[in-house]
C-alpha cells in the first residue's frame, strides 16, 4: 500500500465549525413560509379499545388547518420484517399503550393546536394491561396482539454443538440471573419533523435519522407513494444510537397533516414524548449458565433471555438476538444454546440501542470474574483463555476475518497497571475488565449496501454525492478523508453531498455500525474508478503508464519520480478540453449471507467483518452512601485502522460515557404500571461532564482485509465493554457480585449488608 | 430503431403544475432568515473618472450591515475570453456608462438601503463621452479602454473563395444597408440575486441563469474562490434568451456584501435597473453587396456590420460572428467576405441576444426579395434555389449533417397559400418569407459537454442528476421523456435534479440551444449505461440475451415475445439482493473544433449540427397610420425530431412573437445621448396576447444523426426567420423596401410617401 497522506491523521472534522457556532440547523430549528404546528393526541389508557373518535371540536376551532385520524392513513402497519408489521400509526381498534398517537392537529400555532387537542373527544373501553414479562407470559394473559400467543412477539432459538455433553465436561459449571430496566437514548436533539409537499405530490421532509434512505422507503410504503417521490431531506442530526432507524408516527402523522392542511407542517416532540413515543431500550432479564475447564475455558453455555418490548415490534425482532451475536463474537464458546424472547407488554415500544443489552453483556462478563474467583483465576487471564481469534467461526458460523481481541484486552491491561493493582488495591477500591465485540452491518436485504458518486470540478476539486448520514459521529468527514487520500486532494477540495434521499444513491444508513465499513468502501471505490480515468490522462501527459503513477498533495506522481508530475486540476482541464469529463461511481455491498433467517435462526456470515474492545476502570465506593467514583478508564478497541485518530478518541468517549458512566450507574426507567415516571432530564440522570473519569484511549489496528484501509467501525464496542467494566470494578471493590443493573447505590450498600450478614 | 414510447408524445410538461399554481419560487420570491436588502449606487454620468468614494455616511446609518465599493473586490475583471477581460465589477478608474455600479449597500429593509445610498458621496470627473458607432471610431475619439484604438473592441474577419471574382461573374449586383437600435430582452422576471456564506466560506447563490455552471466558474474567478465553495443553487428562472448567460456584477456585488455582512444578502432590480445594468441586444448597421446569377443564385457576398457593444465585452465578441454564421448556414454563399466590427460607447453593456442581428439577418433575405423583383422570381423560389442542403459544408467549413432548409419552405409555402396568394393580394396586402439557421451548441472549450448520472430506486422509480438548467423552455420535461423512453418506464417515474453546481456535474448550460442536443445526450447515455446494467440482470431472469431485450412501460421484454417479460422494479430489487445496485454515468461533448479561432476568424466545424427555419406572415397595412395588422402566421423549423410536439409548439409560438411581432414592430431602445430613455414597459412596448395573429406551426423532422433520437434545437430559428418574415411581407404589402428596423408606423408612412413622390 502506498504511504498515506490523508486518512490515518486527525484532521479537523468537516462539521466542527458548524456546529460550534450554533450555523448547524436541527430539524426543530426549521422553519417554511406558511409552516403550521401540529400536537398529537395521545392515549391515557395502558390499553383500550378505541370506541369512537369525534374531532368535529377541533375542526371547528379557528386556526386549526388539519385533523387526521386513523381514517386518514392509508392502514398499512410498520414493523420491519413483513411478519412483524404490526403497528398501524393512528391504530383504529385499539391503543396499546399510554402516549399512543390517536390523533393529531396542525393548526397556526402552538397553542391552538394544544387547545384543539382538548376538542378532541376519544371513546375507550379500557382493557387489563400487562406490564411486566412475568405478567405478560402469565396463561391467561390478555393478549396485545391477537395473533400473538402469549404475548410472545418473537424467540429466537440456537442450539450449537452439544451443551448437554459441554456441561458434563466441565471442571466447574454456574448459573446466575441478571437482569436490567429499560433505559432511553437521551440523544441532545427532540425528535421533530417537518414535511411539505409541492404541487406534484413530492413530498420533503427533514427528521432526525440515521439513514434518510431507511426512512423514505417504509414512508413511501405506508402514504402509498412511490419512492422517488418520498424526499428525505438531509439535515443535522442530533445524535441516533440505534434509536433513529426506523420510521416513526410522528413521520407519518406529519406527512398526512402536510397533505391535507395542503401546508408544511412541523411536529415538535417535548421531553416527555421523546421518552415515550420514540423508541428506547429494552429491559432484560438473563440467566446464564456456564460450564468451564480447569483453566477457565468455556466449554458450553445455555442462555435464556426474556426482553420486554413494549406494545409493538418496530426493530425489536432484531435486538433479540443482537445481545447474544454480540457475546458469542468476543468469547469462543463451542457448545451453546441461547433462547432468546421479545416479550409484548403495554408500555411504550423498544427498539435497536447503542449497548444491547446491559443485563446479558454484563452478565456473561461478571460471570467469568466469578467463575475465575472460584478456580484462582484473575479477570483478565479468563478474558485472554477465552478470546476470539482471526481466523475463527463464531457459533453461527460467521468467519472472523481480522480481530484485536487479544491485543486490546493485553495493551489495556498494560497501560491500567493491571498486574499492579490485582488484588492490590486499598479497601473498596476496584478494579474490572470488560471485553465485547460488534458487527460492522447487519445484512439489511436490498438496502445493505452503499453507492456514490463522484464528480471533478474544473478547478481539480472534487465532489462526492453518497447515501451516509453522519449523526454526529463523525461520518461526513471520514467520506471527505477517504475521498481526498485516493484522489490525491487535500480534505479542503472536497465536497460533500450525504443523506438526502432524492440526491443520493442507496445506503444501509448509519446503524449497525455501517458507515465506515460499507459506505466509505463504496466512496472508496468510487474515487478509485475516477481515478482510473484521471490517471489515463494523466499517463499521457507525464509519457508513463497509468499504473505508474500515484497522486498526493493535488498532484499526479510517477512513482519514484517526484520531479515527473503534474496537478490534478490540470489533468482535469485537459480532459474536459479533450470532451471527456472525469467522474466516478463505486458500490459496495457487505459479503453477508443474505438468506439466513437471523432474527429467530441466525446462521451464516452475519457481518463481514467485527469490532472488538476492551475497557477497564477503576473505581473507588463509598461503602456509607454507596457512591460511585471512577478514578480512571481505559478504553480500547479493534478499529480495524484509525482513519481519523482524533474522531476515534471522541467516539471512545462518548461510547465510554453511554455505556458505562450512565448505563452502569444512573440511567433507568421508572415505572408505575405503563406510566413512565422519569421521562425528562430532571428525573432521568445523564452523565455531565464533571462526573467524568479520565479516560485513556486505546487505539488496536487489526487492518481488516476488507475494509477501507483497513477500517472497521470505531466506538461501539468500546461502548458495550465500558458497561462491563464498570460492573467488573464495583463488584471486585466491595468483594461481592452485583446482577441488577446499573448498579445505583442503595444496590451497593444491599450488597454489603448482605455481604456483612453471610459473613 | 426501437419503437418509441414516450418521446415524440406531447406529455404534460413536468414544471407546468408549480408555474400554474404560482408554487414556483424564483429568486425575488427567496426569504431567508436574516436576510438583508441591497441596493447598488450607480453612476450618474456616461465617462468619468472616479476621484474618491466616501461611504462613512452610509455606514454610520443606522441598520446598514455592509458597504462595498471597489476596496472591496479582488481586481478581477470579467470578459468571456481572457483576452476581453475589461470589466472590473465596481471599477476603481473609471465609470463607462450611466448605471455602471460604483458602490452597494446591504441594509435592514429597502429604505434603509435606499436612503444609505444617498449617504455615499462619489466625487467623478467628467470625461468626453461617445453613444454612437460613428462617435466612437472618429479618430482622436475619446478611448473607453486605453487598449482599444479606434474603440474597436472585436474586428471579425472571414474572406472565403474570391469575392471579387464572384461579382465579376455576376449577372446582377446590389448593396444596400440596413440598420436596427439596441432592443431588450424583457424577461418576464426580474433579475435578483440571493447570496449566503457559510462558516466554512462555502457560498450559496441564487439567480436567474441560464447555467449555473456558467456562473459558478466566473464567480470562483472574481471572489477568488475554489469552485467546489461556489454553489449556484436551482431556482425556477422566468426567462433568459441569450442574456442570462454569463456573470452580472449584481452576482458579485450581492457575494461579496453577504461575506461581509455575514448575513444572508438579496438584491431584486427594478426594471429600469434590468434594462440598464443587464446585458441587451446589440444595435447594428450592416452593409450588404451580393451578386447573383441569372437565376437568382448567390454567386458573392460582401458584408459589413458594426455593431454598438457599449462600454464593456462581455459575451459581445461571440455576438461579432454570430448574425453572420447563422446567415451562412442558412443560405449557400460560394464567395463570401465579411469584416464585423464590435465597438465600444459609453452606453450599457450589450450580449448575446435571441435572434441575432435584426439588421443583418433581414437584410440578408430582404435583399433577396429585392434581387429577385428585379430578376422577376418570387421570394420562395428565390429562398429554394440558395437554400442550404445535407452534406454541404458552410464557407467557415461546417460539415451540415441533416437539413430541412428545403422542406420548410416548401411545407411552409404550401400551408400558406404561397401561390394562390404571391402577387394576388389586394393593395396593401403582403405576404412575405424569412429563412434561417442556428447552431446547437457553440464550442466553449472545457465547459462544452455535459454529463449526467442516473441511479435506480429500489421501486423501479430513477432519478437522473444533470447539469442542464430549464429557463422556462421545457427542458427539465426533455431530460424526463428520454430518460423515461431509455430506461422503460413513464415520465412519472423519473425524478429529476438538475442546475444546482453542488450536485449535479458540468454542462453548458442553456445557451446557444445546448440542452437539447448536448445536455439530452448525455442523459440518454447514462440511461443506456444504467440499461445495460439492468438488461444484464434481466437477461439471467429471462433466459434470453442481454442484447435481445427492450423495455418499455415499466417491463422488460424479449423483443418479439411480450410474454416473456418482468416489471423493471423487480429487475432492480433482484439486483439489488445480490448485492448490485443500477446506476448510470454518461457524457456527451459535441463534436466541434475546439483549437479554432472561433471569435475572430471563424473557420472549422462551429457546431456539432444546425436546425433550419421558415416564416411566413401574411400582413394588412394601413397606409394612413402605418399600423401592421398580421393576419396569419405560419412557422416551421427542422427540429431534427419532435421530442415534445406541444412543448416545441410553444417554443415556435414564443419565438414568433419575441423575433417578429416585437422585435419587427415596437421593440427598440430609445436614447438622449447615453441615457435610455423607455427602460421600463410603460415606454417599451412588448407584443401582449391579444396584438397575435394565429401562428400555424410546422415541424420538420431530419432525424439528425447525432442528436438524441435525432433531434436538434426548437424554436430558435423560428425566433429569428420570423422578423425577417414580417419585413418581407409588410415592404410586399407597401411595395417599397424598408431597411431600418423595427418597422414603426411612422416608417411605412414615410416610405409610402417618398414612393408617391418617386412614382
Amino acid at each position: 500500500m502506498k504511504e498515506l497522506s490523508v486518512v490515518g491523521k486527525s484532521t479537523k472534522r468537516v462539521d466542527t465549525s458548524a456546529k460550534a457556532t450554533g450555523e448547524a440547523l436541527f430539524t426543530a430549528d426549521l422553519s417554511l413560509p406558511r409552516m403550521l404546528v401540529a400536537k398529537v393526541k395521545r392515549s391515557p389508557h395502558a390499553h383500550a379499545r378505541i370506541l369512537r373518535v369525534d374531532t368535529s371540536g377541533a375542526e371547528r376551532l379557528p386556526g386549526v388547518r388539519a385533523v387526521v385520524t386513523s381514517g386518514d392513513s392509508t392502514g398499512e402497519k410498520w414493523g420491519v420484517f413483513r411478519y412483524t408489521q404490526d403497528q398501524a400509526f393512528l391504530p383504529s381498534d385499539k391503543v396499546r399503550f399510554i402516549g399512543e398517537e390517536v390523533a393529531a392537529v396542525a393548526a397556526v400555532d402552538e397553542d391552538t393546536a394544544a387547545a384543539a387537542l382538548d376538542l378532541i373527544t376519544v371513546e375507550y373501553e379500557e382493557l387489563p394491561a400487562v406490564f411486566t414479562i412475568d405478567e405478560a407470559m402469565k396463561p391467561g394473559a390478555v393478549l396485545i396482539h391477537e395473533h400473538n400467543p402469549g404475548n410472545i412477539n418473537v424467540h429466537v432459538k440456537i442450539d450449537v454443538g452439544d451443551v448437554g455433553k459441554g456441561f458434563a465436561a466441565s471442571y466447574y459449571v454456574r448459573e446466575d440471573t441478571f437482569s436490567a430496566p429499560e433505559e432511553s437514548y437521551f440523544q441532545t436533539e427532540p425528535y421533530a419533523v417537518v414535511a411539505q409537499f409541492d404541487n406534484s405530490g413530492n413530498l420533503d421532509i427533514w427528521m432526525p435519522n440515521a439513514g434518510p434512505h431507511l426512512k423514505a422507503k417504509p414512508l413511501s410504503n405506508l402514504l402509498k407513494m412511490p419512492l422517488n417521490k418520498v424526499r428525505v431531506r438531509k439535515i443535522t442530526i442530533g445524535g441516533a444510537f440505534g434509536g433513529r432507524s426506523e420510521i416513526s408516527p410522528a413521520d407519518v402523522i406529519c406527512a398526512l397533516l402536510a397533505r391535507k392542511a395542503r401546508q408544511p407542517v412541523k411536529i415538535t416532540y417535548t421531553r416527555e414524548e421523546n421518552s415515550i413515543a420514540t423508541r428506547q431500550a429494552h429491559s432484560m432479564t438473563t440467566t446464564i449458565k456456564t460450564g468451564v475447564d480447569r483453566e477457565g475455558r468455556v466449554l458450553s453455555r445455555d442462555i435464556t433471555c426474556h426482553m420486554d418490548g413494549g406494545a409493538y415490534s418496530s426493530t425489536g425482532p432484531i435486538a433479540t438476538s443482537v445481545p447474544f451475536l454480540c457475546m458469542e463474537q468476543a468469547y469462543r464458546m463451542e457448545n451453546v444454546r441461547y433462547n432468546g424472547y421479545r416479550v409484548f407488554t403495554n408500555k411504550p415500544i423498544r427498539g435497536m440501542f447503542r449497548t444491547h443489552g446491559r443485563a446479558f453483556a454484563c452478565g456473561i462478563d461478571l460471570q467469568l470474574d466469578l467463575i475465575g474467583s472460584e478456580l484462582g483465576i484473575d479477570p483478565v487471564t479468563m478474558r485472554l483463555r477465552n478470546a476470539r481469534q482471526a481466523g475463527d467461526y463464531t457459533p453461527t458460523r460467521s468467519l472472523v476475518p481480522s480481530c484485536g481481541m487479544t491485543e486490546t484486552i493485553e495493551k489495556t491491561a498494560e497501560q491500567a497497571g493491571w498486574k499492579e493493582k490485582w488484588g492490590k488495591l486499598p479497601p473498596f477500591h476496584g478494579i474490572g475488565i470488560g471485553c465485547n465485540s460488534v458487527q460492522t452491518g447487519f445484512p439489511m436485504g436490498i438496502r445493505g449496501g452503499s453507492t456514490a458518486f463522484i464528480k471533478f470540478n474544473e478547478d481539480g476539486g472534487a465532489t462526492v454525492i453518497s447515501g451516509v448520514v453522519d449523526n454526529g459521529q463523525g461520518n461526513e468527514n471520514m467520506i471527505v478523508q477517504i475521498a481526498a487520500e485516493e484522489l490525491g486532494l487535500l480534505p479542503e477540495d472536497i465536497q460533500i453531498i450525504t443523506a438526502d434521499t432524492e440526491v443520493t444513491p442507496s445506503d444501509p444508513g448509519s446503524y449497525s455500525m455501517c458507515e465506515t465499513f460499507i459506505g466509505g468502501n463504496a466512496v472508496r471505490l468510487a474515487a478509485i474508478d475516477a481515478k482510473e480515468k484521471l490517471f489515463q490522462v494523466a499517463a499521457r501527459a507525464l509519457e508513463a503508464k497509468p499504473g505508474e503513477l500515484t497522486a498526493r498533495d493535488r498532484r499526479i506522481f510517477v512513482k519514484g519520480e517526484p520531479e515527473r508530475s503534474i496537478p490534478v486540476g490540470r489533468v482535469i482541464r485537459m480532459a474536459l478540453s479533450k470532451g471527456q469529463s472525469i467522474a466516478g461511481e463505486g458500490s459496495y455491498w457487505p459479503k453477508v449471507d443474505p438468506r439466513r433467517e437471523w432474527v429467530e435462526n441466525p446462521f451464516g456470515q452475519l457481518s463481514e467483518t467485527f469490532s472488538f474492545g476492551t475497557t477497564m476502570v477503576e473505581v473507588k465506593v463509598d461503602p456509607e452512601t454507596g457512591l460511585v467514583d471512577v478514578l480512571e478508564a481505559w478504553a480500547s478497541q479493534d478499529v480495524g485502522f484509525a482513519l481519523n485518530p482524533k474522531v476515534i478518541e471522541g467516539q471512545f468517549e462518548g461510547g465510554f460515557t453511554m455505556g458505562g458512566q450512565g448505563g452502569m450507574l444512573t440511567e433507568y426507567h421508572l415505572w408505575d404500571g405503563g406510566r413512565l415516571l422519569n421521562p425528562a432530564q430532571l428525573e432521568y440522570r445523564l452523565p455531565l461532564a464533571p462526573d467524568m473519569p479520565k479516560i485513556n484511549s486505546i487505539i488496536v489496528e487489526s487492518n481488516d482485509p476488507t475494509g477501507p484501509y483497513g477500517a472497521k467501525e470505531a466506538g461501539m464496542s468500546v461502548a458495550m465493554s465500558a458497561a462491563q467494566a464498570y460492573v467488573s470494578a464495583i463488584c471486585n471493590a466491595i468483594g461481592a457480585p452485583i446482577k441488577e443493573y446499573p448498579i445505583t447505590p442503595d444496590k451497593i450498600v444491599k450488597a454489603l449488608e448482605e455481604k456483612k450478614k453471610k459473613a
